[in-house]
């Protein structure tokens, strides 16, 4: 899922996102919440007709943002309160109020409001969340439901493996229609990512989507879909875009490099993205030395493109029976 | 002509660009000597291949760049030494390199170095630069010729009725392929411009291009063309759409205005463009305000695409007999 914080993936039009196969973007609760607002989407017929993406949208309940701005934030039993990083304006989620905002927005899959915590932390830390992360599922469970938006809450646990049981088993107890794994890529090593993304991915039901948050490397799919994640979310690729980072299959590109200056080659041999199949890297080096506002748009939708075109591939591996082969090949 | 300064229009790619029924392009000398340099242009194997543009592109001579530059230049009579903005490095621009230099990157239209005025001037400045230009112009027609590059020369000549004269006179004795009206854009009045581009105009020959530099507002478009004038560049649609000002053809609308935040009517009713079909004012707003770079593109690409489509009109107004309607319905 490309990221599309403010109801836009970064410099990619919708009619792009659909050449590039996406099936799905991701929007953030925090960042809506606070700008446009809710009124603004309403009005507008629903985030879809606002942002002009017919296909699905997940939306994430604002947990990770709210619990990274750290100390403008006051956590309690019934929810959080939190100050904006826009204006200093004080706003407060529960994990009703959020579903409220994603179903009245018209998302497809609304996150449920959870407690994620930075790492490496205290256990005792770690324990409260994952008591207070069930806590709300279990009070999201008794949310009315609205027509076409689906639940999916969110496993916490760290690195801890017991307590990572506890909060799948908890979460599953109460039948959701998806599950993520969330707490990830906040401070661990990759290693200990991929390890306990496996690990929990095997405590989550296999006919329900499995979503790993927060990855976006091309190795760290890989991994994760070995896992048997079937969805992500990350910034990574466009914000690589936007700073001159080219993800390839076989590795990444710095384009500010001086021997991309003279390198009339494509960007990436396998791929068949606008960017690629027509310009160079020596023009694609030229944008982003000059500060031209091109350059972060044709590496985004690039980026972009590698990661769906790759999510493709690695599906139609699958259903043949080759994935073995596919993740070998891909070197992970 | 939209401007691709650095051999990219602004956030706009080369195929939309197409779409927007865009015929020509206009890229700088200046900018492009220093950045990325003849070298890696001409290996490239010229601009229109380093850019991704098959259709024609004029390049400025860097004149206008030069002359702006001020204090960081000297000029004499053979050309203009010069300290790159970029590192301060210094330049040296003649008629010949320049014009072989355009040759060299495979420009269609290649612009005579001239010595451009900020107005207002003393009238013996403005006098120095039209016998400095005709000098310069009467060496770039001793050139050899290359094919595919046509040159084109650029009166002067301030708002003095008799330097324009003299100068418009002596430049076109030498027989160019086409004849620009620079000078102008640089300080005066709008009216002054308007009636010293018509004088101007008036002076060049009918049955070749005659072309108005620095001029791209609808009403200014709309008042040169019934000067009798042909070609335009103007960095004015770009600037503007990178920072929220919509140029349609009943005026012009800045984004950022309260009252746009929840309309959610067409950026321009009458305009077809990918930006008017698909996202609504409101959306377009939240863009601006949320400091989206989809705003800034989606914006550029619409007025590009309002100015191509009022030239288009205009042409099949002239056509068709019918140009004082039109004209007079545009209202200017």
């Amino acid at each position: 899922m490309p990221v599309g914080t403010a109801a836009t993936v970064k410099g990619i039009t919708p009619a792009e996102l659909v050449q590039a196969q996406t099936q799905i973007v991701l929007a953030n609760t925090y960042h809506l919440w606070l700008r446009p607002g809710r009124e603004t989407i309403e009005a507008a017929g629903g985030v879809h007709r606002f942002m002009g993406w017919e296909r699905p949208i997940l939306t994430d309940s604002g947990g990770f943002q709210v619990f990274s701005l750290e100390s403008r934030r006051r956590l309690d039993d019934d929810g959080v309160t939190f100050a904006s990083h826009l204006d200093g304006s004080e706003h407060r989620f529960t994990p009703e109020n959020v579903i409220a905002f994603q179903q009245a927005i018209g998302s497809d899959v609304a996150m449920l409001l959870d407690v994620c915590v930075k790492l490496p932390a205290a256990r005792e830390e770690i324990e409260e969340a994952v008591r207070l992360t069930t806590a709300w599922a279990r009070r999201s469970a008794a949310v009315p439901e609205a027509s076409g938006t689906l639940l999916f809450a969110i496993a916490q646990g760290g690195l801890d493996e017991r307590l990572r049981e506890r909060s799948a088993r908890e979460l599953v107890d109460l039948d959701f229609p998806g599950y993520a794994i969330g707490g990830l890529s906040v401070g661990e090593s990759r290693e200990e990512m991929r390890a306990t993304a496996r690990s929990t991915a095997a405590l989550l039901p296999q006919n329900k989507p499995r979503y790993l948050m927060g990855v976006g490397t091309v190795a760290d799919l890989i991994a994760a879909v070995d896992a048997g994640c079937d969805l992500f979310d990350c910034v990574y690729p466009t914000r690589c875009g936007r700073n001159g980072r080219a993800m390839t299959r076989d590795g990444e590109l710095n384009l500010f490099n001086a021997a991309f200056t003279r390198d009339y080659g494509r960007l990436d041999e396998g791929c068949s993205c606008y960017t690629c199949t027509t310009f160079t890297r020596a023009y694609l080096a030229h944008l982003f030395r000059a500060k031209e506002m091109l350059g972060p748009r044709l590496l985004s939708y690039h980026n972009v493109y590698l990661l769906n075109a790759l999510m493709a591939e690695a599906r139609e591996a699958i259903e043949r029976g080759g994935w073995a082969a596919f993740r070998d090949r891909a070197g992970v």
